[in-house]
């Protein structure tokens, strides 16, 4: 299996190339970047409707929609008001990696993007290998998850910076708990931002939104 | 990239190699099988707890946990009253492969089991591409998680024999309904056995257990 290893070694230096280069793009243009991983189901798709419903007045947001199959997340962010929004199928391929985000790039008008957030295929295990060039990480996790999923697979959340606990509406209805999905999470990763949300109910959107707009603000005070 | 992709077809045949060992052995000894899969957190654990509690008495079941860290479903199944149980921590691999079971077989004294449940990694992809030697692939699918999944992900789906819905007593707290996911599923393998059913309150666990009991019944005559 070395020869695996060592060819799955080429083709993540390959993709770390290939992410410093959209980094360095999307840097030069100062446009915040947010790559959003997560459980199939843990609400990547409501977090980013309901980003736009606030946001989308105010920002010029693009958006990377990746699934295997389907094009529904990206017709949900259409409907959902996003005026730049990319489908991006990978059609088996688990994760999305670099290659594929640089394909779409150039469809999106960087010049007139603020923020650009890739909605990754629902995996919590494969995309966290994969740099696409993004600011940071946004690990989402539900109530209805199970508050040991951190401990399980700790990559996802060592390499995230902001941890977004979703369905907040349904806690009580499991044994899970906000504190112990803390303490596991910021056992394996310190630095962990937290936001608790339910974009059922539209609690915690507040919070998020604005610190989207900071995040935004801070970008553009540094690249002006 | 076609290096890589000759080599995953070289991997696989290795796997489908092995897996087709491990049946062979389990038929040779009348041992009915089953690959649970599903996202993180759809309850796989949950409903082999509720298996054990209903069947340990009946049947002699073997247990492997798989998790790519901590031996924490290890852990709940044997408090659950699993007797034969070995957790299978892939230390950041996405799935189980065949090499994995076979090193854990052994450890499991096949003369004594009626019954070997494999549960794999939670990811709604990569473990659809690994054969283990099993009878079927057992994908979970919980209400909370969105009833397009089996259409975003339809490998999983198609290489399954039964889905079981959990967390049925949350309908109604999204817009996941029991009708859509059927269709959506059966839209991707219409030869897909469906159970319905709530670890939490109970409903439904009974026609699993039956039907796990007569899946034994019949490898078992078979064999006899």
């Amino acid at each position: 299996m070395s020869q695996k290893v060592n060819l799955e070694k080429k083709v993540l230096s390959e993709n770390d190339l290939l992410a410093a280069s959209i980094r360095q793009e999307l840097e030069a243009k100062g446009i915040a970047s947010l790559n959003m991983v997560s459980s199939p189901g843990s609400g990547k798709t409501s977090l980013l409707e309901k980003t736009l419903a606030e946001l989308n007045n105010e920002l010029r947001i693009g958006l990377i929609a990746g699934d295997v199959q389907t094009e529904n997340d990206a017709n949900r962010l259409i409907r959902a008001g996003g005026k730049i929004v990319r489908p991006l199928v990978t059609g088996g391929a688990c994760h999305l990696d670099a290659r594929m985000i640089s394909r779409v790039l150039p469809e999106m008008n960087l010049d007139n993007l603020d923020l650009l957030i890739v909605e990754n295929v629902g995996n919590l295990v494969c995309p966290s290998s994969f740099d696409l060039g993004e600011d940071m990480k946004v690990v989402l996790i539900s109530t209805t998850e199970g508050d040991d999923k951190p401990l399980k697979y700790p990559a996802m959340f060592r390499r995230s910076s902001i941890m977004v606990i979703n369905k907040i509406d349904l806690l009580g209805t499991s044994e899970f708990t906000v504190k112990r999905v803390k303490e596991n999470a910021l056992q394996i990763n310190a630095n962990l931002k937290v936001f608790e949300v339910s974009c059922r109910t539209g609690i915690g959107l507040d919070a998020w939104c604005d610190w989207v707009k900071q995040l935004v603000a801070e970008k553009q005070g540094v690249s002006a």
